[in-house]
């Protein structure tokens, strides 16, 4: 038996989801490929209800290009980023990284950053881009990105609102225009729950115009070609990933089915369980009212080894995640997000219980 | 029955090679990812013959994120880019477009770049790096890397040498220490035979410490990154696509049982089999001695309608291409590539010559 991940990504991916991508090969120029990926698009548009005036691509990439697609195609001289954990502060030094200036508004990790916070530099400097994470999987941190997107929008209108969600997509409401942001992503390995290689991205026209003006922007990661690609062909600019297209085809179609407000309750509800849980025999890293509802980071409190829970975990077939970098024996996390629902979550919580003899 | 594929990518992919991508989900910091990864790395390095001074990395990307890392990491200030066709012409282009200075230096779409026309705009101007294709998939033609290598190490030392291969590598010879080139790089989807969203590229430790000169490299086009992620970690740097990993590997060891001279030799003697037809009948679209050993461009001599064949062919489960671009029918292009074999080949011609009414 295969080892189940409740890691904060790859997620568990299902046999019938895997078996997605044995279809044959198809050419990416061809009448197929273009039914394949409108469908794909069209899905997309629906499931994050998106109006007129928002777009949606997928990448053949991790997660990750999305920060060097910012950083070269939308950043026009000076970022403000938020980074409250290791993967904020990596998007903006990525953006550094594209020759950009950038100014940190720092959270300790574990805190959110609150639209007050972001307000106040914002009013105090010029910054044409504001970059932040949605659920920051290093510390289970869920930033408030409505209340952001909304103080920002009114506020400072020209602001462009980037916002890297990656493990809080689909689990968690990630509706672009209700956010008002101008661009969000996700890779399809966390709650999409198929495997990497594929990154799904959602971008406003007025952000599609503000690229337009930003120089040097590469091929790759040059944002006005995926979309104006997709506009004139209907296909990806670059060969793209087939396989795991096919995937997401059918993911998307179970994602309807399931629809936005089912996934989403689904996801609160195994959050909270495991919210509970932690907080009986540990403590939540999170910031109170700003916990992930799809990684839980679990301070550890009782200073048991993770590394040894993980080897006994192992046994019975599931795999947990160590806290992030510094936080390696500190915290552990739990995903629980895509392919899960409430009955394996409290099977794994049991066993965690029964290997560290954890009062019921 | 599905289409077979004839067209210069995606390739033809096994059942047997698509069933690799089924295998459930492993964490990608894990020791079981760590023995995968550095597995394909061990046998790229056999397979490609790589001496201690070069190394090898995969992507995943398409093959044109590669073009994105010349221009981010390497190019320092001026690159002299072959253009003889719709792919080298995009590599400059990509180049320009991260901001760095490029001189064209083109040949006619279907003549091939020689070693004494780049000496001479070499000896002319100061470049850092030279840039070329090896195999113009849109015109069939194969430029001679390994005389171009040899001569630009020997004459110009301080000039970098990238190539895309992409359709030419595995199935042509493409061993980077003999080309004597810094970077060379393909995608999965062409003579590797497995589905797109992977990139693979070899790379000198000369150019990786010209990178390290170079500023504002970006973080996914960090070409630095990358490979010191493997040295330290045995791991890539961002998620991978791990189901085309897996078939990679399998990849791998099927081509290092055909070995290096034996999958040359297959190649081989489909082209001359595809090349003796086409002279038969129509024309090469490429300069004569310098055909492509993976890509046949023909010159559509009959003013056939290639559209109506690829419709005929189509009842037969079989799909070539047409031109490229402007090319579109004035050409057509049959991919003979990676699983391909002669048997197959004549099967397809035969196929085709029915349809056209060719006497034999």
């Amino acid at each position: 038996m295969h080892k189940r991940l409740l890691i904060p990504g790859p997620t568990e991916v299902s046999a019938e989801m895997l078996r997605e991508q044995v279809r044959f090969m198809i050419g990416h120029r061809s009448k197929e490929f273009t039914e394949l990926y409108t469908g794909i698009i069209e899905k997309l548009k629906r499931f994050f209800q998106l109006p007129n005036d928002y777009k949606a691509a997928v990448t053949t990439s991790s997660g990750t290009l999305w920060f060097d697609i910012v950083g070269r195609s939308i950043v026009k001289e000076k970022a403000l980023v938020c980074a409250n954990g290791a993967f904020s502060e990596r998007f903006g030094k990525a953006i550094e990284d594209c020759g950009k200036k950038v100014d940190f508004l720092k959270a300790e990790w574990g805190k959110a950053i609150k639209p007050d916070m972001i307000a106040e530099k914002l009013g105090s400097e010029e910054y044409d881009t504001l970059a932040l994470c949605h659920n920051e999987t290093s510390t289970g941190v869920r930033n408030p990105i409505y209340e952001i997107g909304k103080m920002v929008r009114r506020e400072y209108p020209s602001v462009m609102i980037a916002i890297d969600s990656i493990s809080g997509m689909v689990g968690d409401k990630t509706l672009p225009s209700e956010i008002g942001c101008d661009v969000i992503f996700a890779s399809t390995q966390k709650c999409f729950a198929i495997p990497p290689g594929l990154a799904v991205g959602f971008v406003s026209d007025r952000i599609l115009e503000r690229a337009r003006e930003v120089p040097n922007r590469g091929l790759y990661t040059n944002l006005v070609r995926i979309f104006d690609y997709y506009e004139k062909k209907h296909q990806t600019p670059f060969t793209p990933n087939i396989p795991l297209l096919y995937a997401l085809d059918k993911r998307m179609r179970l994602l309807l089915e399931e629809t936005h407000e089912g996934v989403y309750q689904r996801h609160k509800t195994m959050a909270e369980y495991t919210q509970k849980w932690a907080k009986k025999h540990f403590a939540l890293f999170a910031e109170s009212g700003y916990e992930s509802i799809t990684v839980t980071c679990v301070k550890n409190t009782l200073g048991k080894s993770v590394k040894e829970l993980n080897e006994k975990l192992e046994e019975r077939h599931l795999m947990i995640s160590n806290g992030y970098g510094r936080l390696a024996e500190q915290t552990f996390r739990i995903g629980h997000m895509g392919e899960w629902d409430l009955a394996g979550i409290k099977e794994a919580l049991w066993h965690i219980d029964d290997i560290w003899g954890l009062e019921k």
